[in-house]
């Protein structure tokens, strides 16, 4: 019997491995549009990335009971919002990073106008894969273009974009803290979740309120042990810059709880995200496994 | 009897205050986000504007025997494609445009930072508005999203601005430049036409073609008048700088076929969108007075 590690690793790459094929199969095959452009948009989507939200997707998927296969073309949407935000977030007007998973940024690679472009075109091209998502009747693919929607635009990850931009420099209390990360990254997070659950047609309120909790836990989890790995981690390992966030002023909960307050909360999180799984039997083990990932990981 | 004018007059300032109106409650009755990208976000789609597209999508939905109020929540969601992308347009690293319809455009108003997320939320706003339209079932809402999608993705209005960026200062062949503005302009004109036209359950595939070649036809000829207008028409009156284009040096209809020449070609633009309509009786009259608006209008 493999140990939880190796269960989750193997979990982990198969998902990677099915999201980059799927990705590279449909970049591959689809008019593509202004050749620079497209160029930037692969660079973008393909150049690597450890489609955590892919793999929360396919195991929520999984924990109702669906064949984590039938999560995949959502899941590929939930990834090119992800790499819209980030070539949009990177550029100069905003967080101004010419590093990202140890690779130049888009704006760089490229030229600041094709990074707007391709950040707005993969946004697009989610939505438009969501409505012809295969598996799934048409009231599923509304149900899911509904969450993405919520959660990437003003209401959630965008509003948190900006809430982020207001902060830098100035002092927040951990409340304000924790409302943009619940929009800039948890929203986003939850989305992932709750869009692989309603791959199963007979998925309950409770389940999706179960999953609500998990992965809006797991969201402002994933956001602290981000902060401690850029106070803690190393440049090489996190692919960006270390104490870039110290650098600009940005408000953390290291230095909001300093880092052992940091780490107790971190440990609160996870606890708190695991038993709101417990409605969940054996089919719930990837969720959990993804939870007790996210908190240990180095990059 | 109202003259053709005087009906066509009516027709859009009906059209214009419906969608104001819409987009007014819309934007007061929801959870608004943040107070500085949310005002950015009305000022951009609030500040006034023509609403032809809206207007197109009312016409479309009334040429195929629908009540045009239908077609209201679609339009809406055009209009706020139509926004974004004036806004991204407008930035510094692209088109760095300071005046927009008389106004300062939204990064001058605001920043650069907020324009962007502005854009990004606008393009969200769009497709969650479609995914729950009044009125339509869930078949159409999905056609409407994928509608939009390719119109305004790589494939179209995103890759017509990447081709726009890569063509300034190069001379292109009147082919290129109609490719050009198939995809940037022409794509999400088209697109508000059939978007209109999916409102009627039974719209067979032959309205369905009728109405595109009327609605591409009837793009380039928007934009050729576009381009005369550049070069005669008035700072005060266009709302941007006179001659900008040519400032830029980009190509355009008047540059490749001089005056009298875009002229001539306008008219035929003209003619062959008016017969494409020719299977359609009394109730294509507004998409017909809309092309003469069209080619007619001096701003």
């Amino acid at each position: 019997m493999p140990t939880q590690n190796t269960r989750l690793e193997t979990f982990l790459e198969q998902c990677r491995q099915q999201i980059d094929a799927e990705l590279e199969h449909r970049f591959s095959t689809s008019d593509t549009g202004p050749a620079r452009l497209q160029e930037a948009m692969r660079y973008s989507v393909l150049g690597g990335g450890k489609r955590i939200r892919p793999a929360l997707c396919m195991a929520a998927a999984a924990a109702v009971g669906q064949p984590k296969n039938k999560a995949i073309v959502p899941a590929c949407a939930l990834e090119l919002i992800h790499a819209y935000s980030l070539i949009h977030d990177d550029l100069p007007a905003m967080d101004d990073d010419e590093l990202r998973r140890g690779r130049a940024t888009t704006h760089i690679a490229f030229d600041e106008a094709t990074a707007i472009l391709a950040g707005d075109a993969l946004q697009t091209m989610a939505f438009g894969w969501l409505a012809e998502a295969p598996g799934v009747d048409d009231q599923v693919r509304l149900a899911m273009i509904r969450e993405l929607a919520l959660a990437s635009g003003h209401q959630g990850m965008v509003g948190g974009q900006a809430i982020d931009l207001e902060s830098v420099g100035r002092s927040l209390t951990i409340d304000q803290l924790e409302k943009m990360h619940r929009h800039k990254t948890g929203a986003l997070i939850a989305a992932s979740v709750r869009v692989g659950a309603l791959t199963a047609p007979d998925v309950s309120q409770d389940q999706l309120t179960a999953l609500t909790t998990y992965s809006q836990t797991l969201g402002l989890a994933f956001q602290v042990q981000d902060d401690l790995l850029d106070i803690e981690g190393d440049t090489t390992v996190i692919g960006k810059p270390q104490g870039s966030d110290l650098a600009r002023a940005k408000p953390t909960y290291p230095s909001l709880l300093g880092s052992a307050g940091a780490r107790n909360y971190l440990a609160q999180l996870l606890d708190s995200s695991l038993s709101s799984l417990d409605g969940f039997g054996r089919e719930g083990d990837m969720l959990r496994d993804m939870a007790g990932y996210v908190v240990a990981r180095t990059h």
